[in-house]
């Protein structure tokens, strides 16, 4: 964590140069600074803005990429530079290629095309911090000096601050955004000193380490060093209420939490149906498997708390009425990051008779996931540029569980953002 | 048809006399004249309007019983008087049961109290034409009095004339409403006869059985006289221009065709969710299996192509591109009117990677269209009322192939619905 | 429970006078005690075997109707006299009608002609008891009385043999078969009492209630009365290896356990085909929903243990090796007695390439046991009369853990028992 | 066809001297000669033969390679060597990897080290025929050359013997088998010249070009050189009733016809458990959706009937009654070789209950037929080894219409070819 290597200092400012030099757009350079820079979906997301940026790939999946976006004139991935924390202390490349392992598909053709790029990207990768993040993210392969940390947490706040200003000065960033992409932490019990700015600021001072989470602790340095922040995991500690009144101070735009990708985008497209006709949904039954390192976290029984509280807090706010609902998610190596779910729906319709639909879906994750992480970084580097500050209720549609409320019909979310953007134009 | 026994006409008019008595609001009644009355949408759209009335059973599945339809003070389903046409002549209290036989569920405790009630309606359903309605639906169970109707087709469209003015007058009768849930004719050959009025009226004087259809007699007499057409089924016959162009000069108006009650609803539900993430669709197959009498018609394959024209124009007109799509339908009598449907999507994300979703379905499909078309029923009621004529755009979420276009998309659609009554309550 | 009306002795007992004089067969009657009689899958067994006795149902599901077995002369189900347990003191015709609503299907129109059948029966359903059975069991609906009976183990162990013989004497009974469907038990812990019938019948002489279960005291009485057990829940206390010596030593047959009617039916004919295939399954997730009374004590986790324990042991011993399975059962209200499962099989194949196989089943539990009980007590009875004792290997295919061990190949399971059916030909 | 390079000559024979050196056993080199080498299913069974040989790969998926055959002491893939016709002039390898991209997955490490294998199979592999194929064959990628092929029937036997003869000699080969692996053909009309051997070779004397398939070709120039044949396709002229009496005159074994690799698998894997319940069938529809070459030829209606004939026979053998099923195959681009198929099973059960029962089945279609192929070249020598001649019923398990009739339940096709294997032992 922060340790700056001085021999390479000269040697990276000096090619950094020269990359600016290339960059598309008059805006400069925007820094993403991603926690949980080498999972499955930072690495897919620093390798999906690479192969775009380098016309290697289609933008299929990317929503800034359709022309309803163009008027926004967004910034182009080119100038993304990316950095960020980790717990393993692998190469990026590595990390790249172990992603495609469990998705099970081809490695892309031009990956090695990309090869200096993730050098670069490594220099910029730190080890981050595992202060009360649980026991299930402890066993992953975390680097073993992280299990050795005895800093204060004040300290910690500190050295993440440090690495947020040598981040943007060795890179001549306009902006940095933060972006937790973390394992699910299990659920922080909440009180006073997670609703009050004051009190927070004591219990971090007086190193109160049950009171934090990691990603409490990134959230609160980025607030501090003016980044966004970008809460894209289930964990309950990134955007504590004195946190959302932190980043209204700073004058601060954040977006969270939980990006909605697979299943329980799909409860969100379908159950509005069943209200348009007046069918009573009696009951929702959903059944997750997955393999890859997310689901070996949710295996754990505190961490999935954390998850299936946004999953399953859907179905009732769309519809109306409390059903009986349930949200299984269990952990099936074989089948890697090919995550599979199958939801049985029963309802009743006219004259009381009862049916029934089905559906599977068989989604990779990180592939589902990361260009929502890339057109959120767009749109939050847009609404900082405009000086919006607080939850931005238009990226709703993205989220499990969108902070500020607002309703999880995944159809008014998108007429939400499509007005917002249309507003945009003129 | 339009053989009213005399015998029974003083007997009528006094009952409902009576029954006249018991309207639960000032509009006075409302005829609904079924083309199809005992197949098994028109035997539980007849059933449903008197147990909703009589406080028999719920009102799952009907939109306009929720809160937000409740300022247009629809027409109660007590107004309603039923009448119609069908090719068989048994009674409805037995086509009720056949309906639940192939919805292989329980006959509800409380039908036999409303034998008197159909027993009523049997003596308002009359036999109906086959004039040219094409093989498979002559094979159905018809009277054989039908297979030798030798009229002309002026004389059948003055009958069918003669039989709702005489509805309309024994039953004293504010309004009648024509309702096409007859089978699936096939595809008729479009020409300039279909496209201007006079011509189609040169051909019906001159008696050119292959331009027509029953369907379009029926609608062809319905503007005639003043009825608002509600065309509920695939048949491209009923609403061709030159009837359309009638409707709007009588000011009458009209809605169809094609009720969205299954596979398709949640297609057109499904498929704007690929288009907000920008993933896509590379392959949609969507496969329907059905044993009612509607299977056993689209077992014809004539006939199947009327359906699968309408149903198959939905995705690429949501998504907004080409793609590869199939529609099968095929009759399984066993499962009677349990119609089941399996859809297969295959669709590309982010760096190019494909994915699947599946789905089943498993409707009754009577249960699911019976409330649309009550539904539907009130809506033209009070647009008739209100002036308004031609097709209602604001009905398009109701129907596969909405006349007058716009989009498929049932979100879409369904917003405007919502305007549209938003509006009207001021 | 022993309570036998005198009242109604002389009565009952001239009515199976005459009851006997209908028998079909020279064999006499048979007895079938049911514990659980007034279950759903007690009481579709006794509708079904009377249904049939009098020609009312096909004999579909029942496989002792097959010409197979046509040689083997089993009793006519016009032979079979019911009786047994209850915990709940309903009217048996009631239970029925409640089966039949879990199961959101049709009463069969010849229903009240079997009114007086099943007041006869309801004669000699007494109560059972509950000591030591469980909180999810004795939160059911059961009797009030029950839950303050004070009587010692000893007691109730002469109260039921004292409800066998005069159930047997009662109705001229040739042989009584004991038929455990009670509520699955939580798990009992094995030690050396249940070992040793010496130990077991000291336990039971000084009141030791927690190493005993309701099933265990049946069937240990059971044995005493000479009647052959037929075993068809997850309990383990039922048939532990100290009652298995007692039948032995008795001569008598018993049968057992957990009767094989859905995913599991389903898994154990599947998993064969991957073995013939070399096909390597690499995660097979099993998930269940139900909604009965059996969802209900299955909810409990306690309950939940001894049903997964059968469940769950299927797979490797059909494929030989170990692999990663999961089996998931939640009870769903609204679905009743439909059970649903979604099966998930991941394979590899040739070159290490993987593959996916899914299904769902969605069978009405009692529907598909009770002809399974028919047929068992068919053979079971053929099995006494043969002089065959302990457990019976050729009716492993009937059963989730056929006590006694052997393949759980459905195939090979079969196979034996149309060796053995042949074999008993000659 | 036929036209082997002098050029080449002298090389080729040398080096595969120096192969012969390696072969692992002392049983000699058994040539495969593939028609339709450089299809899907044809390069994987060459890779897989080459991959194991070399210890690349595990034997996931080969029968052959489980203890249970170990006793017979088969010929190692070692000595297999590879010739065959196909009718594009590709490169084998470009061939593999098409295979590979058909089926979305990697391309294996290991592939490159096979590169100078596949240039020998390449000289070893000639242009076929296309005589009569069917309009959807020609319309393939086929070599301009083979359209313009004037040659009459008995030259074009007489060159694949001559080919045949060149690939023995020149590979100093054992013994050769010849494999049918091509296009599936439309069906040919079977009359007295199919039943008459003397008759066939009239009409092939006449040139009665309509009377023949290329299949037909290759088959009885195989018979009449000795070779023992493999039918893995539906088409049903390969093996006409002339032609099997040809093979018995020989003395030579043959197998057929049509591998049983996916839908059809699990449904005779299934369907003998509905047999074992008394369960009653009443539909059961199996819908398939491929996207390879095997696909495109499918969506000709011509190419389908032969597929679906031998499909669609399979249930009605094993359960033993007429019952309403259905096989649709539709071609599906996108999903390449990765084929679905969706079946769903209506049941009726005790008190004439109906139940229901889906699958969906996703399988790499080459990766599935391949091992088959291989454990079937292995069994066939065997059999010709032993002198055993004519249709080989102990094979039935790999087919879906196997030739000498016999049942189609999978489980007892699988206790036959056990027993001969056990049999053999000893």
């Amino acid at each position: 964590m922060a340790i700056i290597l001085p021999l390479f200092y000269e040697e990276l400012t000096t090619k950094q140069k020269t990359a600016k030099s290339s960059s598309t757009s008059h805006k400069g350079r925007l820094g993403i600074w991603l926690i949980g820079a080498r999972g499955g979906l930072g690495t897919t997301t620093m390798l999906g803005a690479l192969a775009i940026s380098r016309g290697l790939t289609s933008s299929t999946g990317l929503l800034t990429e359709t022309p309803l976006f163009a008027p926004l004139l967004l910034r182009p991935f080119a100038d993304f530079v990316f950095g960020g924390y980790d717990i393993r202390n692998t190469s990026t490349m590595e990390a790249v290629k172990e992603t495609y392992q469990e998705s099970q598909t081809n490695l892309p053709p031009w990956l090695e095309t990309l090869k200096k790029e993730f050098a670069r990207i490594d220099r910029e990768i730190l080890l981050g911090t595992l202060r009360n993040s649980g026991k299930a993210i402890r066993e992953l392969e975390t680097d073993q000096s992280l299990l050795k940390d005895k800093r204060r947490l004040a300290e910690i706040v500190e050295d993440i601050r440090r690495d947020l200003q040598s981040f943007r000065k060795r890179n001549k960033l306009n902006r940095v955004l933060v972006v937790n992409l973390g394992s699910t932490e299990p659920p922080l019990d909440l009180d006073d000193t997670h609703r009050n700015l004051k009190k927070l600021e004591a219990a971090i001072r007086r190193n109160a380490v049950r009171k934090i989470r990691p990603s409490l602790l990134y959230s609160y340095a980025a607030a501090l060093e003016g980044c966004p922040l970008l809460h894209f995991t289930p964990s309950n500690a990134t955007l504590i209420p004195a946190l959302q009144e932190l980043y209204c101070e700073q004058g601060l735009p954040f977006a969270g939490k939980d990006g909605k990708t697979g299943e329980t985008l799909v409860k969100s497209a379908l159950a509005p149906m069943f209200k348009y006709r007046n069918l009573r949904v009696l009951s929702w039954q959903g059944y997750n498997i997955l393999g890859d390192r997310d689901g070996r976290i949710l295996h754990n029984e505190e961490n999935l708390k954390s998850k299936i509280r946004t999953k399953d807090s859907v179905l009732s706010s769309i519809l109306g009425y409390p059903l009986h609902t349930h949200v299984g998610i269990d952990f099936v190596p074989s089948i890697g990051d090919r995550k599979t779910a199958w939801d049985f729906i029963h309802f009743e319709g006219f004259l009381g008779q009862k049916m029934r639909m089905q559906f599977t879906w068989e989604g990779i994750d990180s592939i589902l996931a990361a260009p929502l992480v890339l057109d959120m970084c767009r749109l939050l580097d847009h609404a900082a540029e405009k000086g919006e500050k607080g939850s931005l209720p238009y990226l709703a549609c993205f989220f499990k569980a969108p902070i500020g409320g607002g309703t999880n019909d995944l159809h008014t979310q998108w007429h939400n953002l499509e007005r917002y953007v249309k507003a945009q134009k003129t």
